[in-house]
């Protein structure tokens, strides 16, 4: 039969007591949210609500064609200009998804006969990515320059490192400056995802790459998304003007997929702005994250120092990270629960998600539930 | 230098008169549409923009997270049992975009060890999801299920063949039936890709499956995107339960994902429930592709009978197609242009799609360009 295969693979995650299953949440669910990726809280602030109303309203419901042939509105253009603005790099290019622009950016950065050189903690959709890719993929040991260094001294072809700014299960930050001084050495590019970087880090969230002096280098390509600090959907790759054009011609999740909603680039475009007049959100999510370290640390939790607004609490085991989310759950609070297969070290954390508008009183609360449920 | 081997590329690319440009639209384009993926006219329907509206209202501007995390709301699943329902399959799981879906309902459904069978004119998000997928591919000659029958009989483990329904170039449909009974016959299952067929196809457009009488069938897979007939973003695979529990568990662009925005969920929503109330619009898409085609090749053009909303009409040269629809867009209409490395099989088209809102004056019209513009 069909699909017959599927019946054990489910049997043996429910064995392994690995089966997930979707939890719809309501629209005004009581719990407080330390879960999300919205890290500046915009995802439901009225100027982005507004932005994604108003762009329906002008623009439609969906873009209606590959950005090639329909896609394309004045509104993308528009997004595309900021961003590249506000992120120091000279052109933008707007995807459906981060993980679609992240699947561009390293597909078409890659043809046949090239090296990458991707990190082992790298996201999935960077790993897609380098599976999909001509080139060849040498993956090297997590935040090791050195590593990434000698890999590429073996490169004869054009060569790529790829790396996420911050890595999105232990809310660690990616060695920018040695990674770049790395490629440099080789003439390699260095093209890192700063999905988690972008609205947190850098002069009032410029990213990662911006605080590392790297916006705008001739060699640095970004990938960032919509969906996390800008509270929408969407992605984009940012990098010099060629890399852009290149893209445009060549990558195939921008050729073959449907140009982002009007609603969506209306809602990242209006977050955007509002992070430029308000930038010192950017510092809070940073100060709100390391306040729940230093709180969780000294009540005795085993937390990863966070680089950005991602904070990692360890688990003793797959079964008890998921009774402990459960547990604050139940209590009000929501946490990420990230296990075998999505940790690549197999250890299961709790993953708390720092917002800027976070109140102190909130703070308190989320680190007395997590003391309180911890197994 | 870094990324220098683009430069030859692009004056490759320029030397062959190959190089793609974005054309961003202004709202109130006066072009009469014929190159948007807008079959039943619903992108700018009142409903479909409150649709959007409404939803970022009560559910913000992104969905925040992963569909595990706290990406799922209710929202999502709504339109998951509907769209299920109106497909007739048991259960329906929604990505951020057609591709996604498309990467996700391949890659899950051919294991290591297992075989794909693929046709050579599917959609690049299909052949990327072989390409991905950690079963082997085995890529057969277009529409043609005794080559599928053959290929499948070879097989060892579990096996799937994977086809579009309706064909995005030339608009011509998949031999549905005598591909599952290819299927039955190796106990295989059948994945089809039904984004240019669902609001097209079938009972009230319900889709290609539907009218080959496979919808519901326990080896047979259904995706689909939101963003063609149901004028938003986003995709979305149909299924057995137990398909779809898997697809939660194993697909990498569902769990390392954010959920689709609720503007896009909440539109394709509004179009699925006014497509169930008026679904004449269906039977109007198919009609006007059909006048189409009928009046073209009345008057000498080189045209693909069309089998849903596409019509696809041959021209000389890839340099002659692009001088074409430009002339046609100076003259007033927007018509698709399809050229290497964009078609399978080095022919380039104009191509052109029926919308179910257009008169019978835009169709004269449109004609009208089309043939005093030819080459
Ligand atoms: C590091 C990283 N890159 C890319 C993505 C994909 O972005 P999106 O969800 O916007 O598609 C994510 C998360 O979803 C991520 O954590
Ligand atoms: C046949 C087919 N499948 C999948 C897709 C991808 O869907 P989406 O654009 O919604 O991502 C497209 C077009 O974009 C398509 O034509």
């Amino acid at each position: 039969m069909a699909f017959g295969w599927i019946d054990e693979q489910a049997s043996a995650r429910r064995r392994a007591g690995l089966v997930r299953t979707l939890r719809p949440r309501p629209a005004d669910s009581p719990l407080l949210d330390l879960a999300s990726n919205d890290y500046l809280g915009l995802a439901h602030h009225p100027e982005i609500i507004e932005g994604a109303a108003g762009a329906a309203r002008t623009w439609g419901g969906g873009a209606t064609g590959s950005r090639l042939v329909t896609g394309t509105t004045e509104l993308h253009g528009e997004l595309e200009r900021e961003l590249a603005a506000f992120c120091g790099f000279e052109a933008a290019l707007v995807f459906s998804s981060g993980y679609a622009a992240n699947l561009a950016a390293v597909t078409a950065l890659a043809p046949h006969g090239s090296l990458v050189v991707s990190d082992a903690g790298n996201h999935a959709s960077l790993i897609d990515g380098c599976r999909l890719a001509r080139g060849t993929t040498q993956v090297v040991g997590h935040a090791d320059p050195d590593a990434v260094r000698k890999a590429l001294g073996a490169a004869e072809g054009p060569a790529i490192a790829v790396s996420d700014t911050v890595f999105s299960v232990d809310g660690d930050a990616a060695p920018l400056t040695g990674l770049a001084a790395a490629c440099r050495a080789h003439g390699a590019g260095l093209v890192v995802d700063d999905a988690h970087g972008l609205g947190v880090l850098g002069d009032g969230g410029r990213g990662a790459p911006w605080a590392a002096g790297l916006a705008g280098a001739p060699d640095v390509v970004v990938t960032v998304t919509l969906s996390k600090s800008l509270g929408s959907q969407g992605g984009a790759v940012l990098g010099p003007a060629k890399v852009i054009d290149h893209l445009v011609n060549a990558a195939r999740t921008f050729i073959f997929d449907t140009g982002l909603a009007p609603a969506a680039t209306g809602a990242a475009l209006a977050a955007l702005r509002l992070l430029r007049r308000e930038p010192e959100r950017a510092a809070r999510a940073r100060e709100v994250a390391r306040a729940l370290h230093t709180r969780l640390t000294a009540s005795g939790h085993e937390a990863v120092r966070p680089d950005a607004a991602v904070v990692s609490v360890r688990a003793p085991s797959p079964d008890q990270a998921v009774r402990w989310a459960a547990d604050c759950r139940a209590a009000g609070l929501a946490v990420g629960c990230f296990r075998p297969p999505s940790v690549p070290d197999g250890v299961s954390r709790l993953r708390l998600t720092a917002r800027a508008d976070l109140t102190e009183a909130q703070i308190d609360r989320a680190v007395g539930i997590i003391g309180d449920t911890r197994p």
